[in-house]
């Protein structure tokens, strides 16, 4: 962990080099991915057979490969009436926040008579990718599948490795009450391809969402303009802003909720206030071996944490502007106040009783988020990733010759002819050409 | 240009053909890419210079890398008074679509009593690429800088080159209309990598947005994650669905007026009546010679275009779907009720007084669509473009009561113990750990 402080002589290099600490190793990956892309398209189900034996050690027959609705049933039974009832209610939180979100179409008719329009419409299909292993986390099966179906999306497909055979129930219970309409034991690059180019078992998708290593990310870059993806996540962060008022541990803990995720997970302290800023330093050392993931935690923590002194609250919204963070929790004395001034964050938690896990679960708007300073252009999933718009303009004669000789005028500056004459010879009083 | 008929036993098999007909050939030039993104990166502006020095044949210092203010002046006043009134129309009319496009805030309390809210907010700083040569359009230059203005960002750049240094004054004039702060004689993967990692001369942007060769669309393939891109446009297309009531000659020249962009443009006549069909083919063989992009546009009409013949409109607006295309002219006997029944076009332009170049210009909705059936995914250049979204959550204890217990048990079953915790500890009447 660092310590900063605005009022240091040396702050602004410091800072600018947490700015730009480099958190992910990249490997690598893309010749075999490539590879394994194109044996995909070449020879399909045979191909992610072969590349789930090999990397998931496990032997599928071309049939097998979409998980049988027996087995999701017999999954989704072990799952304790406490987990459902609480998949339920995130579930139900997440529909109703991503419903809201919902567009509507424009139309309008202007000055000259020309009517104009814009229609929001769902993708056909979807893929959605849940990773095996130590990320395969149900809530990101509702965060990413919910929001499809909210926008309309018919046909959702979800791709899951299963290491050595081993399904996760709670993973298949959570798609099965988010609306996925069929599950594939397949993962990796291969996973990806399939979704994006199709086998016999596995139709083509229109957009492929959801996290994954190095491979998967590396094949949704390759696979990109044949289907639309999602942005690439990278290791997630959080910046807690806070003040003397609030509670050293809670705080502690709620650095600790990231830095929990991953070694490469960033969680940043901003505070007016040093003596806080030390009880919060202590209690992070205090609380980290009371948690299972102690040397998780714990690295991300002492690699990655920092804590920045700040003179006052328009620094720390300046700072934050900056770090453009994931997640952002606002603990200031007037939370709304502070949040008005900040620009670039994915998420804003406001207030003592908004912990960023409230919004991982249950709160409603999504959790899948821009990682990275990339808050600075990209946003949040939610239904603008499962619709399209298409716009559309009519108009008659009359006001076609208002706006039409303009058009005439730069298509011939363009040297675009026929542009100019297909206009034109709609004019009444114009030339036939 | 080919002639299919949904009647005929052979059909399926040859509109296969005619969707996945390949129209560009993808060059190589990852590596090359690579390598000017990686020179500009280590070497900034002096990279630049000599880039522009070998691909635009023009020796430039640092300091003139960016268009002076008075040559701007002096392009601008070198254009006809009547093509600024066109431009000026042009402008007006974007605007007032896209400005009418903008979004709405959310914010609601729901029943458990948290507050939840989305936040539209512009970005900081967008680059616009704007390419040489026979593509330089004006018209392009509104299309993209407009949105951007529309949505409130503050710092629009746009990089043209300049080959030879020979500037474009309509380029320049539609630029300053447009609002762009600053315009920069850089090209190619030179320019994109300029504007995501930033040189001395030109500070970087958040997202970048425009047209170009493989070059440009490679590296902006390349820069995506460190800072958002739009689509990579592929050759355009258009879709004209026309019944017998039409006049054969301008459904030709709509047809041209698509297929003189490029030899790998597609042109696309979907009619319900043979006769009618027979009447367009020759009114653009009739038509052909008469343009001055002849060769262009016959080349891309002989390669690419085609002629349907349907048995009705609902075969129409299902081979619409299953083409997805770029733009739509409709001039059915009721457009709106096709449009109704089609799903997938980037644009659609409604009855016989819309033809597409009308849109091109002046209606008021984008010209940069998605191309070559990603109208299944994606949407058009818009404000959405140039916004993200932040979603926010507020509650106070006893709302937090009500949904924490849930996200308590999902952390734990994900085995995420700090993040049940950090719930857990705001909970009045729960255990303190």
């Amino acid at each position: 962990m660092i310590r900063l402080s605005t009022a240091a002589p040396d702050f602004e290099p410091a800072f600018q080099a947490l700015l730009h600490q480099a958190r992910e190793t990249t490997e690598q990956v893309d010749d075999a991915v490539a590879a394994i892309i194109a044996a995909v398209r070449a020879r399909g189900d045979a191909a992610l057979c072969e590349f789930t034996a090999r990397f998931d050690r496990m032997d599928v027959t071309p049939g097998q490969l979409r998980i049988a609705p027996e087995e999701i049933d017999a999954a989704v039974a072990a799952v304790p009436a406490a987990l459902h009832e609480a998949l339920d209610l995130a579930a139900r939180r997440i529909e109703a926040f991503h419903t809201a979100q919902l567009p509507t179409d424009l139309k309008l008719t202007d000055a000259e008579g020309l009517t104009l329009g814009m229609r929001w419409t769902p993708l056909d299909a979807v893929g959605i990718y849940v990773p095996g292993g130590k990320a395969a986390y149900p809530s990101s099966v509702l965060m990413n599948a919910i929001p499809a179906r909210a926008a309309g999306v018919g046909r959702i497909a979800m791709c899951v490795p299963t290491p050595g055979g081993v399904l996760n129930p709670l993973v298949l219970a959570a798609a099965r009450r988010a609306g996925v309409t069929e599950i594939y034991r397949v993962g990796g690059a291969q996973a990806v391809a399939a979704l994006a180019w199709g086998t016999a078992s596995i139709a083509p998708v229109d957009r492929i969402v959801g996290p994954g290593n190095a491979y998967v990310a590396a094949a949704k870059r390759q696979v990109f303009g044949r289907v639309g993806i999602d942005s690439i996540a990278g290791p997630s962060e959080v910046v807690v802003v806070a003040g003397a008022a609030n509670d050293p541990r809670r705080v502690a803990i709620d650095l600790l909720a990231q830095a929990e995720h991953d070694e490469a997970a960033q969680s940043i302290l901003i505070t007016d206030d040093a003596g806080f800023a030390d009880a919060v330093a202590e209690a992070v050392t205090a609380e980290i071996p009371t948690l299972p993931r102690a040397a998780i935690a714990g690295a991300s923590w002492d690699h990655h944490g920092a804590i920045i002194l700040v003179r006052n609250w328009d620094e720390a919204a300046s700072l934050t502007d900056r770090l453009a963070p994931e997640h952002l929790e606002v603990l200031t004395p007037d939370p709304a106040a502070f949040f008005a001034q900040v620009r670039h964050a994915g998420a804003a938690f406001l207030g003592p009783f908004c912990p960023e896990a409230v919004g991982d679960y249950v709160a409603g708007p999504n959790h899948v988020l821009p990682t990275g300073r990339t808050a600075r252009f990209a946003s949040g999933l939610s239904v603008f990733d499962f619709l399209k718009r298409t716009t559309w303009i009519a108009a008659d004669q009359a006001a076609l010759e208002r706006v039409g000789p303009a058009a005439v005028a730069l298509a011939e500056a363009e040297g675009l002819q026929a542009h100019g004459r297909s206009i034109a010879v709609r004019l009444g009083n114009g030339p036939a050409d």
